[in-house]
Order: C-alpha cells, then structure tokens, then sequence
C-alpha cells in the first residue's frame, strides 16, 4: 500500500493515463480465454483497478441482428463488474451455479449450433461466416473489433477505467497490427499488453470442450453434434491463426502466453507495476479440484466485552467452536473424497446432461492424500480456534501475520460505544466511509490497507493444490469473501461475517461453487444455509 | 511470515527434504549464468534460505591440476554465502570494486589465453578440452559434474543447506539427464530446477563478452586477441548446445528460460513456494544504469529522547537534514548525467583496460530524463524529511506502509534503559538474540519480519530503473543494505547505521558498485568515506 502527492490512496491508474493498461486477448476458442478474463478482471477489481471486459463476439451479435442491444447491456453488466448493482443483486448472479459464470462462450456456441430451435434466423454467425476467405463478413467483423475497441479506450479515457479487457480470439497478425494501430492513434500513452492462451495438450483441449456441453446451455441439446459443429467452427478459426511470436518480439510489444492452463508461461517485455501484477497472478493459476473454507475464530472475552482489536483468549464456547469445527471439516474432508470418486467412476462420453466431471484427468490422482492446510492469524483467538486441528497430524497449521485482524490504532481495546463518546469526529468518519476509513496511531489500518496485505495471501491460495482453511477475522473475511466472490468496492466493508459462519468454496473450471454453513451451537455441527447470499451488516458498528 | 509446528521461524526447507531445492543451471558461456547465479543466491540467503553455489568449472579446473585445492575453497568461500567469514572480511572482499564479484568467468577467461605467462600449464583448458570429440576429456568433464552435483546433494541432505545451485554450462541433454538421474537416485524428495539463459541478441552477447574483457584479470592482455580466443571456446560449446525444450516439457521438468537479460522468460511447471518465489525475483531484472540511495530520517525529538518507536516530529536539525539531502542528490543526480554521456563518449573497441562503459547501449537512452523516486516510510520524521524533494515536481514522492520502522510492539515509546529496568527478561532475551527476537503485544516485530515484508519492496526496487532514493529507518535500512551486501544473517542486526549515513548502490552487470557519505552539519552537505566497510553498533542496545 502506498500513498504520494498524486495518488494519496494508491490507485494510480485512475489519474495516470500512462499507467492505464489495454489487454487484448488473443486465442482459439475453447482455450479458456473467458475463464482467464474473468479472473484478471476479478483480481483487479479486487485490488481496486477499475476493471472492465469488453467482449467482441457479443457486438459482433448485435451487428449481425441476433442479440438484442439490450441482452447485450445486461450481460456486459454482469462480466464488467457491475459497477452499479446491489449487492444481492450481484452475488444472485455470481453464485447460482455454473449459470451465472458461463457467459461468453456457451452463448456463442449456442448460436452455432444448428440443432436449437432458433438455428435459422441465427445462420449468418454460422461456421461460414467464420470463414477467413468470406470478405464482406470479415470487413464487418474489424469493423465491430474496432468499434469495441473504442469503447474500450473510451473507458479508459473518458471513463474512470484503468484496464479494458479486449476479448475476442485476434488470431490474426492483421487484426492485432489493426488494434494497436488504432490504440496508438488515438493515446499513445497507454500500455498495451496481449494476453495469449493457447493449448497443445489434446487431454485438456477435448476437457475444454466437454466442458461446454455440460454448460447449462445444452442440456436439452444433442453433445455429439453440438462437438461437431464447435470443432467445425473451431477448425475455422485454425486456419488462419497466427500464434504470438516473432513479429510482436521485433517490435518490443509486451506479451503473456498461457500454455496448456499455465504449465508453460511466456512474458515478454513485461512494463509497469500492473503487467507485472497480472503476469505474477496469471503463474498462481491451478485447477486441482479441492476445498477452501473460510471462517472467524471462536468467541473471544474481547467479543463478549465488546472490544475492538486485542489479544484475548477464547471463552468456553470458543474451545468449542474450535472442537465442532474441526469434527465438522474432517467428516466432509472424507465426503469430498467419496464424492469425487464417484464423479470419476460415473464420467462418461458424450457428457450426460448435468455432468461436472472435474475435466482433467491428471488433477484427479492422489484425491485421498491431497494435503489440508488450516491458516490461523498469528492472534490468539485465531490459533487457539485451530488447536484441534494442530493435534492431528493429518492436517498442516500454520499461523500467518498477514490474516491478522485490521489494526484499530489507537482504538485498539475500546468499544464503538467508547470511540464514539471519546472522538465522535473519527467515529462519524468512519461511519461515512468504512472502506476508505484508517484507523488513527501508530500501524493503524483501513480496509484497503489489509486488501493490499492480503494480495500475497490470495496468490498464495490460488497457488497451492491443497485443501485450505482459514481461520480469521472479521475484516480479513470481509476481504477475501470479496475477492472470491467478486463484491464491488462499495459492499465490502459492509458484509456481514458473524462469528460462527463458515464458507466453503469449490474453484471450478467454469467458475466457483459456493456453499454456507451456520454453527449449530447446540448439536455442535454446522447446519447449510441453502440459497446462502451475502448479507449487509446489520450494525452500523462492524 | 509465517510460523508454524514444524517451523517456527518460518524456514520449511531447512527441515522438510521436500521442499529443499537443486538448482541447476544451464546456458554457453557470456550468457550471464555467473550473474544470475549469485544474484539467486544473494536474494535466498537474504530471505533466510540456507543457499550455495557449487561451481563445476573450479573443480574441473582442480582435477585437471589447474587450480590448487586450497584457492577452490578461498572462492567456494566467498560464492558460497561464506557462512562462517566475519562482518568485515566478508564486506572487504564484496565491496572491493568488481574484483570481488568477478569470480567465476574471469578465472576461466584467464585459463584459456595462450598470451597468459602461464599458457604452458594450462593447455588442458583450451578450447581443444571442451571439443566434445575428445572422449577422454568429456569422461572426465561428466565425472567432475557428478562429483560436484554430489557435493550438493550432500549439503541439501546431511548439511543444513534448502537450494544448492549447479553453476555450469550443462548445455546437453545428455548431461542433464545424468544429472536427474543423479539426484533422483540419492534423493527423489529433491525438488529440480533448470534455469536457462540464453542471448539471441548480438548487441547483447557483444557487450557480455567485451565486459569479460574489461574484468580485472584481462588490465594486461590484448584484448582483441582473448576476445577471439574466447569466441573459440564458445564455438566448441555451441556445436553440442541442446537449449532446454521439448524433452524436458515432455518429462514435466520445471525450467526457467530467460531470454536476452530478461526481455522474455518463461516458466515451466513451477512448484513450491521456493521456485515461484525465484521465478518471481527474477521477472524483476533490469540493467539499467541508476542509483540507489538509502538513509535515514533527519533527527526526530524521539531520536533525541532516545525512546523507541513512535510518530514524532523532526527537531530543526531534523529538517535542515532533509535540506542537505536534497541539495546534495539533485548535485549527484546532475553529476551522474554527465559521467554516463562521458562513458558513452568515449567508449571505444577493443575496450581500454578499465572501460566500464555501460554496456548495453538500449539502456543508454533517455539518461537525463530518468525518474528519481523518493521513496519513505508512512512515519511523520520520514516524510518530512523529504519535504524537500516534495515541493519539486523533478522527483516522485512516494510513502509506502512497508518501509515503517521495525514495530517495537508494546516497548514503542519507552527507551532502552526503560525496558531494561521494567522487562529485564525481555531485555535479556533481546541481547541474546536481536535477529530473531519478536517484540511482545500486538503488531510487535522481529528482524524476521521486516525481511519478510521487505521482500516486495527489494522486488520493486529491482524491478523500476529509475533512481531511488530511500528515506527509512534504521532496521529497515540494515536489512535493505544486508540485501545488496550480502550480509549474513549474523550480522543484520547489528550492523551500525547512524542517523546521516548516506549510501549509493550503482547496480552494474558484474556487481555493484558502493559508495558511502556521512552528513556534514557545519557545511549543510556530505563527505564520502572512502573504503568504508560495514561495521557493528558500538551500542549494544541499537
């Protein structure tokens, strides 16, 4: 976190225009490029760079009359995070199964397919009209590229943006030529960096597209076929790909590939603290399947009392917070093994309707002996949560400094009731702006202060393949609840994370699924919050 | 930083054979191997990694009859992190221009003049021994690689050492497999990584080889001749060069490519937190000709209470520091404008004895319109410091949270005697032990920890090529000068770092070059000290 004279909270980008960053994607389809978009956009977002995808193939629809200007609007709302929605509202969208996650290309596939029963007004964005030799139709397709294009640098301009995603395939040295040459007319300050993906394994290219047929678009739609005709347009695209390479070197333009889901990565010419911030993203990536929970310890005597901050121990019911929460995290660790087994066994080709197979076989070894770590702060309260988990030896603890609570400065020790009787101007402060709000003293924080301390926390989780629990705080809850479910900036500090909530995300290929469990204190078991959505806090306070 | 069972000071791999590292370097000769090598090396030993380099052309040279045994282990001494060597010794050979940083390339250059008064003796080093038609020399080549990769492979399993690095060409597949298969036999836990360098830019491979000759060993050598003699051995090299590639990707090996001095690296199946966090350093390479500055805050009303901690104001000497400071960099700044354009003036080929010309022409543009950064600490004596610098739009101020002073937990505030009076055991265990001792209550810091946070922002600095300067604190400023001097982990904590120490970093491609300054009050401006060498605090309790 840093503060200067141009930017006192760190958010360069918003004012610099030469620090603002054009990405433009460039792949096959089925490469993961959506998948990849999403998470950069998620990330920084997250990181509080304003962020926005803009999606080439869904102007090329309106273009061509089959999407509706409308249907446009509203799904650009939802990839371009949102900038406006509730909080329900969104977290409805992100959290309701694959559904809300699998936006670009199942909509494109859908439209390909000449199964559906909309096949004959929807024939003009047919494999032909992919065709690199059809003349006219390759003409409107630069033309709706640059035109997205300018959105996009419109955004970043005009706008309060600091990275505009370009998704679309680009897989022509003509096409890329023709948008730097328009990025560069128009400000030639701004970065550009392309992002390529591209994929050689036939393994993980034929789960790529399985996993398209089990999007919910197709689930009354024959898989084989729908394969044919994607491997069709696909093929199309391949003839006239021209991957990333020398002439993109020879004039110094930075670059990214992802080989084959990021066993392979390629920079080039990385500038700037965001290319760099993306690139060190982008080398987390993993798609093993497997668990992350996320809870806050059990009750403390400063909770009961009241108190901001500190180093109390838990009370009684918190040892027994930590007893059921370990009871309850072994029996669904061994669940998860059955359940994934299962999957295995039961996988099939073509992919039954519904069929969430996790897609690559080589994630699939080792299930039963895959590692849990369990993260605690370095707070008492945090480590003593953990305490059964540090007995058995089928689990790795560690404490980590960076999952420590925000730090309340001065304040720490006092009550809200006190902080607003001693110094009611801090207090009404905070009150107005809990996000932007720090803690005065010595190491006092705010919540984009632990945002920025968590980023390492966040690569690190996307980093490793093992299962993980974190045992935190409040505001570091807050924090990456926000990030792995991708809240606005607005609602963060505001989510509600009582004592006793336990999250439970899956990362999957298409997105993460979600899941809530609320403490039954009294059967010491957690009981599912179903259609679980993030809440506002009802106390002004936390 | 994390702590944890099985570590509680947070360096896994000293105890987990499974997260301990063989590093095994790969690449021709003048592609920057040695440079890298000890710069990893630097960087782990830094971060608290047991570290070691394990040269195979020193050991070839000794079989071979070439070297003494006893000058092997002088210079496995000082490349090998020199565990045991004092402060001063350790400094005096580091600091001592680019003679004790020159170690591995130079030597051999030297073996391989025929002009040498030794030639004679050294005829089974030219460049006929790396001809890879001659079969005797090639066994014994393969026997010394083994010989050397055991004496690794003991330091990582019956040593205390995490990484060991494998400095040498190793430039066929062939070897490489001999050496897994070595490593995999003895160890299979041992994790394997290959790093690569590779030069396909002529203007670059011409400047490494000139920068050979510029070496202190070649003051009375015809350059144009060792240049030839040079490329020869090259040439018998490369006609057996197999870059790392398809092989290695088939065999799911983890590799690092850099390619041209970092314009282009790739990664390949990183990991563990050792690879990720090597591949992630060294992303943030640059030669560009700067100046790193590193100092102190001017004198706080705290500094004159002696008390620790705290946010107080600057007394008037205080800020008049900050005056002197000002003056005297923008001097410095000019003054370097005019060195590097005379350097580049006068450079000439063959080089003359001495000519340290920047050598790589791409980073010679734009010398008088490079940024200065000044960088502080969120601390009210350290922003004030730069009050000067502030108020001229030639320099970017910038306060960061991780350049705050050492936080001394519950002890901030009281002095020295204070704690000593009413903690005596604290006290105690402190004097015992500076380097890991944590101050007691919330948010209190050890060394530790500051190198821990420090580790983004010595990225940073690498990754910028502007000027910085560092307005920080004594701890933090002991452990960004134990970063560039190599310091041992003995001697971080203690090492003397007065208020009005002013030290200059020129980062050069063979090293760095040093300087140091100590504030003169009566004359508002700085006199170098000559042949300064770090020292130890007199005072037992700084």
């Amino acid at each position: 976190m840093t503060r200067s004279k141009v930017s006192p909270d760190g958010r360069i980008p918003d004012r610099d225009v030469a620090a603002k960053l054009v990405i433009i994607m460039v792949g096959l389809p089925a490469r993961g490029k959506s998948y990849i978009t999403k998470k950069i956009q998620r990330y920084l977002s997250w990181q509080q760079h304003n962020t926005r995808i803009f999606n080439v193939g869904n102007r090329r629809r309106i273009a061509a009359g089959v999407l509706s200007p409308s249907s446009h609007i509203s799904h650009s709302h939802l990839a371009n995070g949102h900038p406006d929605a509730p909080l329900q509202q969104v977290a409805s969208i992100l959290l309701n199964g694959s559904r809300g996650v699998q936006i670009e290309e199942p909509t494109r596939l859908d439209l390909n397919s000449s199964n559906g029963p909309e096949g004959d007004e929807r024939m003009d964005q047919s494999a032909k009209f992919f065709d690199p030799k059809n003349e006219t139709a390759s003409k409107l397709r630069e033309q709706v590229a640059l035109d997205t294009l300018d959105e996009l640098i419109d955004y970043l301009i005009n706008g309060n943006g600091s990275v505009g995603i370009l998704d679309a395939t680009n897989s022509t040295l003509h096409r890329r030529q023709l948008l730097v040459d328009r990025v560069k007319e128009r400000e030639p300050r701004l970065g550009i960096l392309f992002i390529e993906s591209i994929c050689n394994d036939n393994d993980l290219l034929e789960a790529n597209m399985r996993l398209k047929l089990s999007g919910p678009d197709y689930k009354n739609k024959n898989p084989s076929k729908s394969l044919e005709d994607f491997k069709a347009r696909v093929a199309a695209y391949q003839s006239a790909y021209e991957p990333i390479g020398e002439y993109e070197e020879k004039h110094d333009l930075q670059y990214i590939q992802i080989i084959d889901v990021g066993r392979k990565i390629v920079h080039h010419r990385l500038r700037g603290f965001l290319a760099s911030g993306i690139a060190s993203y982008l080398t987390t990536f993993n798609l093993s399947p497997r668990q992350i929970w996320i809870t806050r310890h059990g009750q403390s005597f400063d909770n009961v009392a009241g108190k901001l901050g500190g180093d109390s121990d838990l009370t009684e019911r918190g040892h027994y917070y930590g007893m059921a929460l370990y009871n309850f995290i072994t029996s669904k660790r061994k669940e998860w093994v059955v359940e994934q087994e299962t999957k295995i066994a039961s996988a099939s080709f073509p992919p039954q309707p519904g069929d969430h197979t996790p897609p690559y076989p080589e994630f699939n070894q080792d299930l039963e002996e895959k590692n849990f770590c369990v993260w605690t702060s370095m707070l008492k309260r945090s480590t003593d949560t953990a305490e059964y988990f540090e007995a058995d030896d089928d689990y790795d603890v560690k404490a980590w400094e960076m999952l420590n609570e925000l730090n309340a400065g001065t304040f720490e020790g006092m009550t809200y009731e006190e902080i607003a009787m001693t110094h009611p101007d801090e207090y009404r402060k905070r009150q107005l702006d809990k996000l932007q709000y720090i803690y005065p003293g010595l190491g006092g924080e705010g919540y984009l202060q632990v945002i920025n301390r968590l980023r390492d926390m966040v690569r690190e989780i996307e980093r490793v393949s093992d299962h993980v629990l974190i045992i935190s705080h409040r505001s570091v809850c807050r924090v990456l609840m926000a990030y792995f479910m991708d809240l606005t900036r607005e609602d963060i500090a505001d989510l509600d994370v009582p004592l006793g909530m336990l999250f439970a995300i899956h990362p999957k290929p298409y997105g993460i699924e979600f899941h809530a469990y609320r403490y039954n204190e009294m059967d010491g078991w957690f009981d599912e919050v179903r259609d679980y959505k993030p809440q506002k806090t009802q106390d002004r306070n936390n």
